[in-house]
């Protein structure tokens, strides 16, 4: 019997999630009836392999067996369970407890030389004459010498051999082959940064363009990102088009919002002339690219009324009771600058494959990265056909989900293909929210399908915490969405500046916000943020353990303002404790109760805490330590444990 | 999407078990893409119905929705799970926002017209007058009264039709049809006794045959049993039989063990001519049905070297290098009166239908309770078969597995089909054993598959704790077997006569164990606790909150001697607090701190204490009270709690 297998994901319909390299321990409840030696193997192969790679299970405890494997490049992998009952092994644990009760074991020994020859009979020519060998050794010694015959059975090649040469036929394998979604690493450790090309210009009257925004690549390269997300580049309507601070009265130079998809000047593959042409787009990709940053567009599938779809296509849209197209809607409130694509459509089929079509075209272009907006609102079926068909072609395409939604349907998107998804992160502001948070998403299962991409802004979202913390909650925002995860982003220049004015009280938008204009920045004034984000970005680099987005452990700290926790590798080599003062206005003092264990140290042990951020060194003593932050100085602690041994 | 339906075993692989009457509730996530209401509805039916029934699911939290039901009969039942989007709830409640906003909704009301007749083109004749007057409603009063409108379009009635009407093509049905295996009630709850017939007599010159143990019907029915399970009553070999204290040389007149099963007078299907006829067993059966107690027989598949099958059906034997019979051994003891049935014998099929055939032949015979020896030593899937088989003819069969072994095997014969199984209570004697244990088996996904039957000795197992522990050793058990479990057993009179002597130090097998020969037993000592059986079988009969395995909690104390808890009535209307005293030497006190929730009971709530085994009536209050047990006087407490309001 082999169940209760894990990882396994409802049932075996989804697959788990992975990075070449990464590990997958495999267990199970493996176990027979009777009382006979048992024994299991892990199998595992690519999609393009057809032989399975075995690895032998051990027995933990109560039935529970383990395995563990790592799969080496992208694209699919499958793996399953066997297991058998082991007659030789029965034969000789049972014959070593008769010789040492002094029975007669005559017989016991012809049926051990009859197995052997059974095996023999299966064997490949390469493997005969060992066994023939040590059969013939058994049944020479058998009739003379018991306790050499128990030794001879016992002999390490022997069993080896008579466990290749079982008889097969009478294992038994899991029923489901379990399925490892391979992505490329950037899919696990990433670090984003959104900007609006528009904005890329020093006077609002000139509107920044894809060649501007190359200007700024050296910028963003230096602050140590890796991918630079642009909002979508697209033609965008006219018709009730949004003006400033989403006022439904434009003036005739409001540029609109970009999420307004489609003109007469085209739709979802075109690009805004005011940004400029593809050519534009493949030359900034080309630049970012030797600064070692990806470009990620952002695929908002809905359509602005301008959008050629709407003439071409009107039964990708639904009506409404007058015939008109229905336009997007959260009643009370209306979107009317925005048509939604009705994915029931009897023309579902050519809608989907135009939509897959899109992607492809991006690809063509060199982008590998989307970033799809409310994905929530469209099929689930349609996003697992769409990510499924793209990535059989194009296993590197990497997909972040931006669902701000339910729990169990952020999970779903994850589960159907998305490789990352937006998360509550920027919701999750005390230390009781953040811990039991980051707890579930961790961890098994949530951490085998879900890969958590955390951002403290967004152009949507700028929550209470940064509006009135001042620079010390934009510090502690940073540290905490750069270590709880492995992939995270900001939205800036207005997180670097700080920009914390919402369009009014109790409002998450921004005031002037750069979704309906454009925003003039001074990216070089001294208040900046970018040298503590290039240091906590080099951080991130520097060290595995910030690398991947499990292996978190939340240490006790005795003052709810202070929250501790620690990131450490697979083998335990890299090892940091990160301490954040929530408090943005006062200083917090309190004991750290050090979980031990996490970095190998034994209880009374000294060892050395070096603070990643200011180079500073405290030596620290058993579990129990001392901590004070105060936030108009730094509100964060990333120490690198290291033992003084 | 349906996703993480409970109960579900093993992914549906097992069936759930229940009783008449007893709840089933269902519990998914249930969720869509989008903003649209949803709805979901609960699908049951017995297996001889063709029409599901339908509960409507409630929506419980973070889109965890639930509903219940109770099957009826005896036999196999079906559930899944419904969802779908109710297009209909979705417009009504968008109207009612767009009205509260001021917003126009004369197109909206059209809309709703549309979907109304939509529904009444799919309605029943008897429907169709309400919904069309409904719509007529609907549509006179669009022009001209929004607000009347929206109160319309929120009419009970109307939900309710537009609901039934909708279209189903739609309907999301979950992918499996889940199983309840529904046995009859005295697999729930039952009280056992097992008796040697043989030892059924006042001298041991004169074995106690099937009459005489007719005689004592009475005595067991008195005490307030309902099952009388009788060791195996089959001829018994003589080749290798076994003497007194298991010798290996018996004497001419020794008996042998029950479960050497097979000799010239017959196997399987005989009865001992010592023991007398089938018309003896037919007799003893009746007379135990006018009292009320069930006969269950002993079903131990293997044979004495003497047995028919040995000769007739060889092939269903494994050999030894020389060509004899292979006996049983769990090396290095070897049981030579014992030979093995091979389920791995290419006459398997042949086997099994012979073993069926053993049950059938016992059912013919009146029997309907069927406790197996050891079935972890034989094939899961001939297990399986059996029952399904056995069951699919005679539902009403029920089987005890006696499977001593590892929790992951005993498990998986309850799930495959065993009614009851032996645990792991004989050696569980402290109170953090006790809680961790029943604590996993009386509650999901355990308790929805195994039913435990608690047993303080067996003729197997004389424990420590009953070997030193004197009378209160004896009364504790009896107190927790009958109350922490629903079924409990107690093999005597060795139970009731305290018989606490094992064959030597640390060994848990009686002296002079009835398994090798025949005892005479003086039942009317006045030591005997056949009065306090009585009573705690009889407070067991008048309580249903003792009823289910389920509903059992633990209540703290300060005293680790003390072991509180409590069983409740699904409604809560039986209450009932046990508390026992572990120390069988001393004296023990201490508090016991309440659930008070358990009981509906409010913070400083007094309540009245009736103690059902000595009739002692105390007021309680609040969570905290005293308890003070003396060992010599009665070791445990069971209180049956009473609100004073």
């Amino acid at each position: 019997m082999i169940e209760s297998v894990l990882p396994e994901i409802d049932g075996g319909r989804f697959p788990i999630t992975r990075t070449p390299g990464e590990l997958v321990t495999v267990s199970a409840d493996i176990f027979s009836d009777g009382h006979d030696v048992i024994d299991a193997a892990l199998q595992y192969r690519s999609e393009g392999d057809a032989d399975w790679q075995y690895e032998p299970m051990q027995l933990v405890t109560n039935d529970r067996w383990e395995a563990q494997f790592r799969p080496g490049s992208v694209g699919v992998y499958f793996y399953t369970l066997r297991g058998w009952v082991d007659g030789f092994k029965t034969w000789a644990r049972d014959l070593g407890k008769k010789v040492d009760a002094g029975q007669d074991v005559s017989l016991e020994l012809k049926t051990g030389v009859k197995l052997l020859a059974a095996a023999a009979e299966r064997a490949s020519s390469a493997d005969l004459e060992m066994l023939n060998t040590l059969s013939a050794r058994l049944e020479r010694i058998a009739g003379t010498d018991a306790a050499a015959a128990v030794a001879s059975s016992q002999d390490e090649d022997l069993i080896l051999l008579m466990s290749r040469y079982r008889d097969r036929a009478g294992d038994t394998v899991y029923e489901k082959e379990l399925v490892v979604r391979v992505d490329r690493a950037r899919a696990r450790f990433s670090t984003w940064y959104e900007m609006f090309p528009r904005s890329c210009t020093t006077s609002s009257e000139r509107p920044g363009t894809l060649r501007d925004c190359a200007e700024y690549v050296e910028y963003v390269a230096d602050m140590g990102f890796d991918v630079l997300y642009l909002p979508p580049i697209h033609p965008i309507g006219k018709t009730e088009r949004k003006g400033k601070n989403n006022s439904t009265t434009p003036t005739a130079s409001d540029p609109g919002s970009p999420w307004a998809i489609g003109s007469k000047d085209g739709g979802h593959k075109a690009i805004n002339p005011e940004l400029g042409t593809l050519a534009d787009l493949r030359a900034l990709r080309a630049k970012a690219e030797l600064h070692g940053i990806e470009l990620a567009l952002d695929m908002a599938f809905q359509c602005s009324p301008d959008h050629p779809y709407v003439k071409e296509h009107r039964e990708w849209f639904r009506s409404r009771a007058d015939g008109s197209v229905q336009y997007a809607e959260n009643p009370p409130k209306r979107y009317q600058d925005i048509y939604p694509l009705d994915f029931e459509t009897a023309n579902y089929a050519a809608l989907a494959e135009e939509l897959k079509s899109v992607i492809v075209f991006w690809i063509s272009q060199g982008i590998k990265i989307f970033r799809v907006d409310n994905p929530h609102t469209k099929p689930f079926a349609f996003w697992e056909w769409l990510i499924r068909e793209t990535q059989r072609e194009y296993p590197e395409v990497l997909f972040l989900a931006e669902a701000f939604t339910r729990p169990k349907v952020m999970y779903r998107l994850a589960k159907l293909g998305f490789t990352q998804s937006y998360t509550y992160f920027a919701w999750k502001n005390t230390k009781a929210e953040l811990t039991e948070y980051f707890t579930e998403i961790t961890e098994p299962p949530v951490s085998d399908f879900f890969r958590p991409n955390l951002w403290p802004n967004t152009p949507d979202i700028l929550n209470e915490y940064l509006q009135k913390g001042g620079r010390p909650a934009f510090v502690a925002r940073l540290v905490l969405a750069a270590t709880l995860g492995a992939n995270y982003g900001i939205y800036g220049p207005a997180f670097e500046l700080m920009e914390s004015v919402p369009v009014r009280e109790s409002s998450e938008e921004y005031l002037d916000s750069e979704k309906y204009q454009v925003r003039v920045w001074n990216r070089n004034v001294p208040k900046s943020l970018k040298g503590l984000i290039r240091r906590v970005n080099s951080i991130r680099r520097d060290h595995v353990a910030l690398q991947h987005y499990y292996g978190l452990k939340f240490h006790p700290t005795d003052n709810p303002q202070l929250i501790a926790y620690s990131k450490t590798s697979e083998d335990r080599g890299d090892k940091l404790l990160v301490v954040v003062n929530l408090d943005p206005v006062n200083r917090q003092m309190g004991w750290v109760d050090v979980a031990l264990k996490e970095f190998r140290l034994a209880a009374g042990e000294s060892y050395e805490m070096n603070d990643l951020l200011t180079d500073r060194k405290y030596i620290w003593q058993g579990n129990r330590n001392y901590v004070e932050l105060n936030p108009a100085v730094l509100p964060a602690h990333i120490f690198r444990v290291e033992p003084l041994r």
